[in-house]
C-alpha cells in the first residue's frame, strides 16, 4: 500500500531552502501512484510532535512555482532538539502522527543539528519496526556539513555576500578620509561564507579577512587597521561572526543545541577600535540579508537543489534510510559533480571548517579555495517582480 | 570660445549617483563642438580647491557604460563645507583652477548640503565676474530636497529597502517563537525611505513603522512590541535612523555641516528592549547596502537621472546658472513628470520631510503616500555580471 511523504524544514533558513522543498513536491507529483500524500510538517519536527501536518497537494501551482524565489522556511522551521532517550514520551507523539497519516517517508532538510534529528528519527523507526524511511537533504549557508562537497544554500549565500560586499566596498572607498568598516558575515565556527569575498578583485574587496579557523590577535588587528587607515584613508575588514576575542557575551542567548546565538562581533570590535584608536569606525552586519537574498541566488545552487531533492525522493522510495544526499565533486574546471547517499551517522553533529590548505592568511585565501568556490556562484535565476517588488510564496497550509 | 565642463559628485553616494554623471558625459559628447573639455573633479569641491581635475574623455567607453551599475561616487566625494566669507583664500584656489582649465560649466550633483556649495560657487562666479555657469543635479536617498517632487537615487534606494525588508520579514517570521527585529533605515531627519516599506503587503512587512516626523514614545513602543511578540511570536519594527529617544550619543561624531553622524539607533533600541522586556531582540541596520544596491535600481529612477542630466547640460550651455534641475510631477496614474530649472536659493540648506497628510500613524502611511511612491520603483535595469559577480566601473582618472 502506498504511503505518504512528509517534508521537514529545520534550522536557519537559506535563500534556497524552499527550492529543495519544490524539488521534492515536483518529483512526488510525477509519481502520484506510488505516494498516498505529499505533506509538510509545520515548524520542523514540532509539526510531527503536535500533529500539525499540511497537505501540499492542495497548494496552488503558482504558489509552488514561487517557492523558487521565496526566502525563509515556507513551512516554518525550528531549532528544537530531540531528547536522547528514545523512551521519552515525545517520541510516542511522533509515532502517533506518523501512523495516523500513514507516513512512510520523512525528508529532513537541514544542517548538522537537523541531521541529528534525522539520525534519531531513523533509529526510532528502526527500533519500533516502523516501515518509515528517513532521508536528509543538506541545507546551510554555513557550509559546515561533513562528507558533502558543499551544502545547498551556501553557494547562493556566498554569491549574495560577494556582491553585497563588492557594492559596500565601492561605496565605502569614495571619501578621501573615510572610515574603518568592519563587516560581519555569518557561518558560526566555519569561515566559508566570510572567505567567499576572496573572489573579489583587489580594488573592490576588504583589506583583511578574519576567519574563525585562524587565531585572532586583537593587538595585531588594531595595528593592521590603523596602518591601513593611515595609508589609504579607509580600511575594510570582513570578519566571521565566530571569531574569538575578549568581549562581553554575558547577555548572549543559547539555543537548544547549546550553541551561543552569534551576531554582534562587528559591533563589539568596532567599539574596541573606536576606543583604542579613536578613528571613525562603522560596523556592518550583513545579518539576515545574506541568507534571505533570493535575488542573487546562484543558478548552480538552484540546479543542484533540484537534483538533490530528486535523488532523495527516488532513494526513499527504493527503501533507503538513515542517509543524507551528498554532492561529490569530480572536477573544478569543467565543474562536474555526482550525487550520492551517505550514512547520516558520519554527518550528524559533525562540523566541517575550512581546511588549512585553502587559507592564505589574514588578507587572502589560496588558489585552491578560489577553484572550489568559483564554479558554485555561476548563473542567475529569473526573479518575478510585481510593481517592482519581489513576489514570494505564502502557503495556504491546509491541515490534514 | 568653447569652455570646458567640470562635474562634481558631493555628499553621500547613491546607487544612481554615477548614472547622473553618465548622463552629462553622454550629452556632452554629443555636443563636442560647444565644449572644450569634459572634466571631473576628484572628491567633490576638494578637487577644484586642490586642482585635482581629470579628463573624462580619456576613459574607455566600456567603463563609461559600467557607470550605470556602479554604486559609490566614481569621482570620489566629500562632505567639505565651503567657508561663508567669500574673501577666504580658499575661493582664490577654486578660481585659479577654474581659470587654469578654462572651465565654463560646473555641475554639482548632491543633496541639500551640496546645493549650499552650488549656491556659494554661483555667487562667487557672479561677484568675480567669471563667465561660469553653475547647475545643481539632485541626488540623495533621503529624498529631503525642497521644490523637486523627489530626488534622483531615492526611488532606487526605496526599491532596495522594500525588497530587502520583504525578504527579511519572510525569513524572520518562520520560527514559532522568533525574535523582535528592529530594522534601521537611513534618511536623516526625513522618514521617506523608512516609510517606503508601506508598499509591502500585510504579511510581509514590519508590524510598526517609526518615522522622525512622528513623536517617538518609548514606553508606548515597548508596550507595542511586547504585545505583538506575545500574540504572534515575533515582532518586526522599521525605524528611521533619525528617530529621537534618550540614548547615549556621547561618542557620536559630527560632520562639517554640523550634522551628527547617525546610525546605531536600532542597536541602542534593541538593547533597551532586551533589558526592559527580556525578550530576544535583534537589530538589523541596512547600512550602506540600501544606498549601494545597483542590482535593485529602479528603471524610472534611471530614466529620470538621464533626463535631468540632459536638461542640466542644455541649460548650462544656454547660460542658465544658480539653478537646480527639479522633477515636477504632473500626475500619479499614469505617472507623468516634467523637468524644470528652479532657483538654487530656494533649495540649498532646506530640508523637506514627509507632509502630515501622507502619514497614517505608527503602522502605516496613507493612500496619498502610496500613490506618490508606487510609480517611482517600477522596472529593473539590466545588470552585467562576470562569473556571478556584478561588474563596476573603475575610472582611470587621467589628471589634466
Amino acid at each position: 500500500m502506498a504511503k505518504a511523504l512528509v517534508y521537514i524544514q529545520s534550522g536557519g533558513p537559506t535563500a534556497l531552502i524552499n527550492t529543495s522543498l519544490y524539488g521534492v513536491i515536483k518529483e512526488a507529483k510525477k509519481h502520484k501512484d506510488q505516494i498516498s500524500g505529499i505533506y509538510g510538517s509545520l515548524n520542523g519536527i514540532e509539526g510531527l510532535i503536535d500533529d500539525r501536518i499540511i497537505d501540499l497537494n492542495k497548494e496552488k501551482d503558482d504558489t509552488i512555482e514561487l517557492l523558487l524565489q521565496t526566502p525563509g522556511a515556507a513551512l516554518g522551521t525550528t531549532r528544537y532538539k530531540l531528547p536522547k532517550d528514545i523512551r521519552d514520551p515525545l517520541y510516542q507523539k511522533i509515532i502517533s502522527t506518523v501512523q495516523k497519516h500513514n507516513i512512510g517517508y520523512i525528508f529532513i532538510n537541514g544542517g548538522n543539528d537537523s541531521m541529528d534529528t534525522c539520525q534519531k528519527l531513523s533509529i526510532l523507526c528502526k527500533k519500533q519496526n516502523l516501515d518509515v524511511k528517513v532521508i536528509g537533504i543538506p541545507k546551510t549557508i554555513d557550509n559546515d556539513l561533513a562528507v558533502t562537497d558543499h551544502c545547498i544554500g551556501f553557494p547562493s549565500a556566498a554569491k549574495s555576500v560577494i556582491n553585497l560586499v563588492k557594492q559596500i566596498c565601492t561605496d565605502a572607498r569614495c571619501y578621501k578620509k573615510g572610515k574603518i568598516f568592519i563587516i560581519e558575515i555569518m557561518g558560526r565556527n566555519a569561515g566559508w561564507l566570510t572567505a567567499s569575498v576572496d573572489l573579489l578583485p583587489k580594488n573592490a574587496r576588504p583589506d583583511y579577512i578574519h576567519l574563525p579557523e585562524n587565531y585572532f590577535d586583537l593587538d595585531e588587528f588594531l595595528k593592521d587597521v590603523k596602518e591601513t587607515y593611515q595609508k589609504k584613508g579607509h580600511c575594510i575588514v570582513a570578519i566571521s561572526e565566530g571569531i574569538q576575542f575578549e568581549r562581553d557575551t554575558s547577555t548572549a542567548r543559547v539555543d537548544a543545541f547549546n550553541h551561543v546565538q552569534l551576531g554582534g562581533a562587528s559591533d563589539a570590535l568596532a567599539k574596541i577600535v573606536e576606543t583604542r584608536l579613536n578613528l571613525p569606525t562603522r560596523s556592518i552586519e550583513l545579518s539576515l540579508i545574506q541568507r534571505a537574498d533570493s535575488i542573487l541566488a546562484s543558478k548552480v545552487d538552484h540546479d543542484e537543489a533540484i537534483e538533490c531533492s530528486k535523488l532523495a525522493f527516488e532513494s526513499a522510495l527504493k527503501g533507503e534510510t538513515a542517509k543524507m544526499v551528498c554532492i561529490i565533486r569530480k572536477s573544478d574546471n569543467p565543474y562536474k559533480v555526482e550525487y550520492k547517499l551517505m550514512d547520516i551517522a558520519e554527518i550528524a553533529n559533525v562540523e566541517k571548517t575550512i581546511p588549512f590548505e585553502m587559507i592564505g592568511g589574514k588578507t587572502e585565501m589560496t588558489e585552491e579555495f578560489r577553484n572550489y568556490l568559483k564554479p558554485l556562484i555561476q548563473g542567475n535565476i529569473n526573479i518575478k517582480y510585481k510593481d517592482g517588488i519581489i513576489e514570494v510564496a505564502t502557503l495556504e497550509k491546509h491541515l490534514i
